[in-house]
């Protein structure tokens, strides 16, 4: 894995396969130079600092784990500082690992984690729980500098440990990644359906802690819909659950577990809903001449029950984004596409205006064909055109390549980050509309030209998810600074506007502040209460769901 | 309402609309005498102790609410000392009502709510927070002798404050009544879609608190799924949600309230996902050979996605006893009865094995007739044969007449009552058999004969509710220790094969000795820490939630 960027080190955005983009990204970002050297990250410019090494500690590990399971090792403990967000790679870049754990640990099983917790308790020291580390909400890095801190990586505990074919149910070890669980669960024909954009680099138990949600949420729900039951390992104690549908056993202690975000404990494994591959998937594409008309689309197609397993529908600005991101095309596409758009000016289609919806539907040959053809009449009702499966298989190659766009632009001083929210439909449009203005204007403060683009995707019956995409070129000596404004504004208009401070990517340290305002000062102080309860010497990744702590720069 | 049984006073089973069934119960009880005298309910006969009056307390009410919102009356508070269990009613048909409260307050707004509650807390003065009164797990009774003791009667609290049309929303106050939310709600175009046994009796309020279901929780979930955000005063202050379709703001604090089962706080409103009111819908009746073809043919309708939105599975006994339920027919049915059972018996069904299914489709006209194609297809496979819709009306025109049942039997001294679970399809078929099997030998110790009916209802994509109803004659004297006998039998077989304690009647009194077991010793702990936080001079509803007390005779 990168330290200084997302994903694997032998991937990342090639500018000649996306030739359209650099030249879109000066224009819009307002960029006149090609002249960025090519940075060579290195180790050994980074500032780590020396490990604090609690002898009884580590004593009491040596005698229960190999030594393989171990290791205080320079780069791991880089990789282990932070999650992949803007200030996360940002310091990284600027030799700055300040959140650096003193130790790495990869338990094997649940008893590693428990005398792992247990020895940790005995001796004050901070654990952090690690899945894939690619959170951009500032989950990961070690609050509290006074302790010697443990990141525990959960990645040896990617067993599927078994599958109740008749019950739609596996029980999994929750250091999974995602390639890995859809291999060992399409083995035995089933899937869990949950896809996120992280999905090569995130773990069960880290959707679990953070309440993620997959593309296809639509059609398997969030993560937390699909948890049938935890065990989640506390310095009190294992929390465990009965592997049942559903019950009247009181507060849903699942819900405890589900979005506690490494501070109770450690998730250890879960029994979660699975579904029977499917059969058929058409992914298909449609342009809408307004933002508008897409929403009204969506919001027919939950009315009607006929939602797609996934839906995506980009504003203009992520529209032109996703059009300047495509690669090239060979020259019948050429032509075709040419005539294409002089048929889509001829029906009212105005560039500035257009917006690209992404579909994709699941199921049954006959399932899908039917559901793709009532919601197509509802597209056309809304003014959609069909870009056929070609789009579809566009988007499809490429899903889970746009996080390496912010390496590429870092690389050339520019700043991108997310943010996003979900509310209901009746406040989509406002929130969206007024939550891009303040986008804007905050970015334009700092006199940089702003860009911004929002997609709307996880329909809900009650609602949906905006995903907000922003960038400019960097205030030189100001980064941190601008960026936080930036993502300062945003949050506050979703909360201003009703929204919640975010609708899958956690809270961690960015959303903190936002946490009280989302889920009251009583709801917060219920968190603290289960906090008490069950690590009251606090070694559970201190410093989150309790909002004492603001994001630093 | 009645205080000696289920209901209201005009309310009862007339056995004369359904002469089969005293004969029924007199043969499969082995009841030999008719020889019952009616028993005349006389409120005079009941030992009410002198209410506690904390005069500060009640100063303080007294300047801010009504007089008519304040009331110690000798029938209401015999009304607010109980449930409608078995234990409830037979103690009150004994003259004990020693859980009654000493006061009921009546709030009509949340203020009203807040300052109850803090006159309270200043006071250490117990609320129960009271809805229908329709419990019957023992979550009404009040449990803690030594201080004065408020029930907080919710019903004035019952409007409809907001319907959110676009999102498919309702702002409601939690103290309506089923009939009422749903006229309300009609008025709109809307259903909540939640119609339990006890619908004409109980309150959002109490659904939520206690993870309540509808019997058409298979279209629109348990309350749980339904609920988008809540307020609950708790002695800390008003924990409120946003009204977001989902969220990844940390810990879900909407599960807090959720089940919390009033020892929190009061859930004073909630915002609930609303469905159009369907335009068409299709009760039937199904006979099928045997239990295990009922128990697949459930199964197939959700691996294939066309559940219905209620199905409910009889054994044989509770086909029995349906049948016998029947009202009787008129003289040409008698005779397509008969030519029937004939028919029936060519194709090999046997009176003893045979199960009763009732499904009721809702939605569109086409898809409602789609769907029922559909899941007919899949019983008629599985070796069913249809009764028609007039099955289906027979169960529409009694499904809330079946509690009354319980009042006449008390009256001819026999006790019956429920207990009822959730597991994975894969654990039913065990789960059915051994339950059953304990039930009948326990009842059998105490030298009566045994009566156990179970239907199957609530399917979920997992698994599945199951429903055990029995009586039996009482032993003179021993009755209630008779009954604790049997109920602990069932419920210790549930955990014992891994099935949860409840699957929507709560925990109350009667479940709580196997709370620990259900959600692990670290889960009690977790709730215990939120009523810790929330309640710390433990003022909302002692003794729940919390396995330090066990239900008591």
């Amino acid at each position: 894995m990168k330290w200084w960027g997302w994903g694997y080190e032998d991937a990342e955005f090639r500018a000649n396969l996306h030739p359209g983009f650099w030249p879109y990204a000066k224009s819009v970002l307002d960029i006149e130079s090609d002249d960025f050297a090519r940075r060579q990250w290195s180790l050994a410019s980074i500032e780590l600092p020396e490990p604090r090494a609690d002898e009884p500690f580590l004593a009491k590990l040596r005698t229960s784990l190999a030594p393989s399971q171990i290791t205080d090792d320079a780069k791991e403990r880089v990789i282990h500082s932070y999650g992949k967000g803007f200030r996360d790679l940002f310091r990284l870049r600027r030799g700055v690992a300040a959140g650096a754990p003193d130790l790495i640990v990869y338990p094997e099983s649940e008893r590693d984690v428990c005398l792992t917790l247990r020895a940790a308790a005995e001796r004050d020291i901070v654990l952090i729980p690690f899945g894939g580390g690619s959170n951009i909400a500032g989950c990961l890095e070690r609050m509290d500098a006074g302790r010697m801190c443990v990141s525990l990586d959960m990645r040896r505990m990617h067993r599927v440990l078994a599958v109740d074919r008749r019950s739609f149910t596996a029980r999994i070890e929750a250091g999974v990644f995602g390639p890995d669980l859809e291999a060992q669960l399409g083995a035995h024909g089933f899937t869990l359906g949950h896809f996120p954009d992280s999905f090569l680099h995130s773990t069960l138990g880290g959707w679990i802690a953070t309440r993620s949600a997959g593309m296809q949420s639509d059609k398997y729900g969030k993560i937390e819909d699909m948890v049938i039951a935890v065990r989640m390992v506390t310095p009190e104690g294992v929390l465990q659950t009965l592997v049942v549908p559903k019950s009247s056993n009181g507060i849903d202690v699942n819900h405890i577990c589900i979005g506690s975000e490494g501070t109770l404990g450690v998730i250890t494994e879960a029994t979660m809903r699975v579904h029977a591959l499917p059969e058929s998937r058409e992914v298909q594409g449609y342009l809408f001449p307004e933002f508008d008309g897409g929403i009204e689309a969506m919001h027919q197609c939950v009315s009607r029950e006929c939602m797609p397993a996934m839906v995506r529908l980009n504003d203009p600005d992520k529209t032109a984004l996703s059009l300047a991101f495509r690669p090239p095309t060979a020259g019948f596409t050429k032509i075709a596409g040419r005539l294409f758009k002089t048929y889509l000016r001829a029906k009212g289609f105005a560039q500035p205006r257009t917006c690209l919806m992404l579909t994709a539907f699941e199921g049954s040959p006959r399932g899908v064909s039917q559901r793709l053809r009532q919601a197509e009449a509802i597209y056309r009702k809304c003014g959609a055109v069909g870009l056929g499966a070609g789009a579809g298989k566009s988007f499809e190659a490429t899903k889970y390549d746009f996080p390496h766009i912010r390496d590429f632009l870092l690389d050339r001083d520019v700043t991108t980050d997310v943010s996003e929210t979900a509310t209901v439909w009746s406040n989509i449009g406002t929130l969206y509309r007024e939550t891009t203005t303040i986008l804007r204007a905050e970015i334009g403060k700092s006199g940089v030209r702003p860009w911004a683009g929002c997609h709307i995707s996880h329909s809900y019956p009650c609602g949906a998810s905006l995903y907000f995409t922003f960038g400019f070129r960097q205030q030189h000596g100001q980064e941190m600074e601008q960026y936080l404004r930036v993502k300062r504004a945003v949050q506050q208009s979703f909360i201003d506007h009703g929204a919640t401070l975010s609708h899958h990517h956690a809270v961690g340290t960015e959303h903190l502040p936002w946490l009280a305002a989302d889920i009251s000062p009583i709801g917060v102080r219920a968190v603290s209460a289960i906090k008490q309860g069950l690590d009251p010497a606090n070694i559970m990744n201190p410093g989150r769901l309790l909002p004492s702590s603001i994001p630093q720069a």
